[in-house]
């Protein structure tokens, strides 16, 4: 007696869920069929902390080092470990990363200061950058937090979001909406 | 002539900063003095979507597969990837990564449902875990978003914060303060 | 007095085997004149294992998690791994993998249920994603065993081959014999 | 209204598994009461080829290199990497890697040699090395398969079981049955 | 009060570097407009050893094993992790990697044998393949001295640089200069 | 009939050299019996560049960024990935990563300037983190090499060298010749 499951063994059990079975298994999606187009997408992150942390960011007092240049390393490196990090992205051959950093030094009504990271990433292939960009920018803020934690353990950060993307099928998108 | 810098060329230039050629290269910190002892830290991270998008990933429609249970595979690995991504931080022997979600289906004043990612960390050794515990609830959020942004562009996620650390030198730390 | 080598210092010791010089160097072979084509490559692996634990795994009831899940983002992840794994092999950007699982829940002669794992790879590239696909059924074979071997430590796997492959030069060939 | 799932949605909808919340979800077990104690375990794998291929393998005629060399460099460094690879697996300082080959010229009732690969591995931890051989066969065995498959598509590998391993909790464990 | 800063928070402080906003980022460079062509690069690298290593090496006697068929194998697969290691190098799909060594058992004026080792790495791309050349030998050179440091800690390598490199709008380029 | 090969098939032929089956196979060493004690190494590499290009590194005028704080960043980053890329080396938890740069601004002989990279390594552990400390210096040097080759292809590098290290049974190690 054979049973066919995809990832679920309940699946078996619930026959109202049988259409589950094609769609509900994890893959890579396939895009063998797609056509390379040059793909552009940009992502955002905010760090918030304490105008004291900032202040030695600026300062460069931070016992780890120079802050934002080890995350800007480390955000353009990890824009490049994307498919190792999400299980079902697609490898795509990056042919520009570049992140920038915009500090607000007046704190916020939760008196926290901020340093907003954006992330722009190329290819030219047959699916987007999405996942990279909004990797690059994840990474960067997971950067900033390590380098200052030792100072300022309740950093954050949000407000992660897809900003714009360009080529493909889709089109271009251009989020109108503020992340949180 | 000799001279000797550290990671920034300004800083010889630059006499008022001096101090900063000790304080200011990025290296990884010695924890060789410090004791090894049981580490345990929790952090805490959420996602962002359309209520429409969050019914998808519960009835189990969206065609990349079971969001949630990729998603939790792929925190606990990237909890153990840390040291590759984060430039400063140190390699550790994890000894248990749990990671939780809850969902909240009303949806908020912005008219988005809510996916909140839990993840505790363990390690026995001379430094704590909180990167790792930060890192594996943003790539479980990253991993939610690329899996659903098909249907959903507009995700996001924030709140990402250390939620509580015990073990070490430095104690106990409970966040108090709601994350943005 | 210089002497060229390849990699084993042996060959210069044996005259009978000069042309080895040649063919016996360990290298990523030219594939740079070959044409880009779509190619699909699909493989197969059985895990082995007690009739109890295949009913656990079907009720969910494996202390680490739900198995299959996790087996098939091992797999897929696995699959993208590939050229770091396999040393002579050629980074490829695959396009798409599916894996999926059939169980077989009537025990075989040994008293053996089994898992069948079927992994379908594709890229368009110079050469085959033959390797994607062994390593995808592969690495998900050594995930079931990892999350069920604290029940069944003399679960095996076997009959890891190539079911069939199409595109490039070599063209179609489709397996006839069962492997062991 | 707050919900809480683990790694399925589906458990919320079947009462009947409410215990699947506790044991269902995919996680890296805490090991971190366990003691570090020495551990040691055995593995192996079986790889089924046309004489002609054992002999080319043999002989040094495999245009892409000195097969077995290959394959055991890329067995051990397959050992290293087993953490990254198998989702649940936890990170281990391995102590020692080693592997061996064993060709059996003579074919078999299906006209197949075999080369039987057999890989040790130690750690000093609180948990065992069992998925750390079970990888580095593998691993070698993939290679094998990836050298030689040029000339021997059909080539198949199996076979791939735990011998024996000792440390822990649980103690000493021999196979004694033949693996498939 | 906004302030945009790219990787140094001095910048904004010293006035006659304004340029440098501009240029002195760390990014991973365009090349999306760049046309795919055939790129080879040859790099070069030389270690140095007592004359009685080289013999160990040549006569199979280290403890470690067949030392040249490692080091080969592990400057392919370095080449192929160019990207991971070197931050702003972008991902590129190469198509052969060849490497060999070149054995010179008459000591230097400084007593030392030497292993010269030799790399040519091709790809289809927009940029080129010079850093995985070099990372290749340098993989290859930091292989053979952790197999022979047991026996020999003061070996030492140099003269790492790219011997040629053609394809892409910059053309040819043949090293003329002795490397140190 | 059963012929047992390790890594090379030639040993099987070679009468005189049966006692390379025992040394000669590729291992990871067994260092389980090894006390772990507290281990430091310190290595150095030097890179040669035309006087001009040391200029536009000091001046923050290379397009890709400021070179020396990527190039510490990757080579505390490299010195993590030691094991993954050195096949026969064991994986060891590093308490610390320390890099620095001196530049001689005044033309060698050879019309060339230098930047001498020294890193430091920690660990406590059984076994020294020679390879860790040379692995550092090495991608660090391919990091600058990359960052500067769009303006000079010929700088190379080399005097690639374990200075010193402590720790273990044999004692400490003091280099003594220059390293060419």
């Amino acid at each position: 007696m054979k049973v066919s499951t995809k990832n679920s063994n309940f699946r078996r059990k619930t026959g109202q869920l049988t259409h589950f079975n094609e769609a509900g298994r994890a893959r890579m999606v396939d895009v063998s069929a797609k056509a390379a187009t040059e793909r552009v997408a940009t992502a955002q992150a905010t760090v918030y902390m304490l105008p004291a942390t900032l202040q030695k960011i600026q300062q460069g007092k931070i016992a780890k080092g120079d802050v934002l240049a080890v995350a800007q390393t480390a955000g353009v490196m990890g824009a490049k470990r994307t498919p190792d990090l999400i299980p079902m992205c697609h490898p795509l051959l990056l042919t520009s990363v570049d992140i920038d950093f915009t500090e607000e030094v007046t704190p916020g009504p939760d008196e926290r200061c901020t340093i907003m990271i954006k992330a722009t990433v190329k290819t030219t292939g047959p699916t987007g950058v999405e996942m990279e960009a909004m990797t690059a920018v994840t990474v960067a803020a997971l950067t900033i937090y390590d380098m200052c934690k030792a100072v300022d353990k309740g950093m954050s950060f949000g407000g992660i979001a897809l900003l714009s993307k360009s080529g493909g099928k889709s089109g271009t998108y251009i989020r109108t909406m503020a992340a949180r």
